[in-house]
């Protein structure tokens, strides 16, 4: 079969993150919640992770916390950081994992929301800019598109939200890997991302990055290994948001993860930007396409529709016929589609990794035309 | 090293655990993301566990949520059925996973709360009667403590319960896979369980069994592969309470756990029991010795303190001298050691699991008699 669902979760899975999940999994024991050497090991494991996302990011005082997929990780952030009737700003490029926590927090009257842009759908700092009113306390952008793989400026983003002292919450699930995040260079306040997707980790595996200076509430309240005498939970990072047993072959196959994407960052952007950019090419060429990724986005996520078809058809008859993985339909969001005018058909997303090869676009492409030409 | 902390994670995982952890690890595709064929096998494997949960808790119609671990599942059962201004009940033998979210929520004065019992550590049916105010609508109940292994009378608990149409949530942590739970039978409303511990499945996996009659609030807000059109959440059980990439691995690795566990169940047990009982008997043998366990409670965990040591010395010792892994402390369990009068010194904990034989049990007794002697 040839995967391109890497958008979804990433097929490569470097041999040491399997190795390390599966040490886990054989000889587990609780970080933080005893004494004895297993879990004092599994404690320093941990901490190990933390440290690679801290490498990751670029940020040595970055607060991490491990969750189980970027959706927990975005929960957490805009649950955890909420100013009772304040206002949000954020972007139709979200995915349903920020426009759900958001858009249940505007129905519950607990905040205004506005979404950017008015059209199109790059979001200007300038347009942020504007849109900022006195009780605005949190901007939420995604840094990659995963319907179009469009890129937003975060850098510029991040010079409007420090100057005006709020808080940037970035969306990294299909950039982290791919693309450079630097928390503390940028000025990003709070980053999300998953493990499983650019940064070839174990799904299950996901963190909550963000600035010391931050009080987040938790999410979820429990056992903290910390405290034990209190039964109100305490504020202290990372335990307080890490409630229960971790998923400790999870963050070991991340901590693997992470060091294989950091090592092989410029071979792996490399192939994805030519793959990307190969695709894009290729599709141009071919009769009854309508594509919906900018040429210049060559971030590995490249969406396109066969008029007259709906995607999930396409996606039907690329895997049955051709045995090729894609994504059809909405790709969990929904606003972008209401924008590319594609809410009833969908949009056919192949999405590149590393496990990917210049014979899988040509095949791609090839099934592509043969669909387009019947 | 002799592993007796299976309480925080059970040291053994059947063979066919790690096998099936691994293939979804090697192989990971989203299930219910996509039409391709990995995705749909994985959705395939996630239903599969559904039902494998369902037969363990011997209740065909009940809803399953895949959770992170325990504290996840107990979250979404005291957050998700809250009734504001309501009253809940519960109990001293509850761990911080139960307390910490009922507290939160009196403490924002949302709920009024009742910890039983008044004194002592059993909790009578004809106490949580008596207690039971107009605006009664939720009694957590512990079915076995994870600080003496004491086993609540859940049969006649849910009689209560039930006759008085409130909601009876368990915390299975300590129970699944060591005793029988049927929810259907027994009327317990919601069920929450860890995968890693008494059903010997992965850490990083857990879930909520509730009743169909109840509509849950989500506690994640995301994407869940349906209705992906609308940026509110879809109320539909199980996607409206599973956002974001599942743990397919973990998930997996859990569906084996039970059933491995299910088909050992009896030969489980009955070493359970026996090497508890012979833990207790030997405990009583020797000086300086407190138990906090009851001789009837044979549910696979012990407590004890040599007289005038902490625990955690004698834990400190156990490991670093007899390479014996306990745990000691609070257990994330404040009440119960209030109660017990051991909130300053803590309990050294045994737990014991299908790892365990007759020969650990007699070195570990043989160490305790060695401490307390010295």
């Amino acid at each position: 079969m040839i995967y391109l669902d890497n958008a979804a979760t990433s097929k490569f899975k470097p041999p040491a993150v399997i190795r390390a999940a599966l040490k886990q999994l054989k000889n587990s024991a609780n970080p933080g919640r005893g004494a004895h050497i297993d879990a004092v090991n599994a404690a320093m494991l941990v901490t190990e992770a933390r440290e690679s996302v801290r490498e990751l990011i670029n940020n040595p005082r970055s607060e991490i916390i491990f969750t189980k997929n970027c959706t927990e990780a975005l929960n957490l952030a805009i649950f955890g950081t909420i100013k009772e009737g304040g206002h949000v700003i954020t972007t139709v490029n979200e995915h349903n994992s920020v426009l759900r926590p958001l858009f249940e927090l505007e129905r519950q009257k607990r905040i205004r929301l506005t979404v950017l842009p008015e059209s199109g759908t790059t979001v200007t700092p300038e347009e942020i800019e504007r849109s900022i009113t006195r009780d605005t306390y949190l901007v939420c952008v995604n840094c990659v598109s995963n319907v179009t793989g469009e890129k937003a400026d975060m850098e510029a983003i991040a010079s409007v939200t420090s100057k005006h002292d709020i808080l940037l919450l970035a969306d990294g699930a299909q950039a982290l890997g791919h693309i450079n995040i630097e928390t503390e260079k940028t000025r990003i306040d709070l980053l999300a991302a998953p493990g499983h997707k650019g940064l070839h980790g174990p799904q299950g595996s996901g963190f909550l990055a963000f600035s010391p200076d931050i009080r987040l509430t938790p999410l979820l309240f429990g056992g903290t290994g910390t405290n034990s005498d209190s039964v109100y939970q305490p504020l202290i990072s990372p335990e307080a948001y890490e409630s229960g047993t971790m998923n400790t072959p999870a963050i070991a196959g991340l901590n693997e993860g992470i060091n294989w994407t950091l090592k092989n960052q410029t071979e792996i952007s490399k192939r994805l930007r030519r793959l990307t950019h190969e695709l894009i090419r290729g599709l141009g060429e071919i009769n009854r396409i309508t594509p919906y990724t900018y040429p210049a986005d060559l971030n590995g996520v490249v969406s396109f529709n066969i008029d007259g078809m709906t995607s999930s058809a396409v996606g039907d008859i690329l895997n049955e016929k051709f045995n090729i993985a894609v994504r059809t339909g909405l790709h969990c969001a929904p606003l972008i589609h209401k924008r590319l005018g594609t809410l009833k058909t969908g949009t056919v997303r192949a999405s590149i990794g590393y496990n990917n090869t210049e014979n899988d676009i040509i095949r791609l492409l090839s099934a592509v035309k043969d669909i387009s030409s019947k």
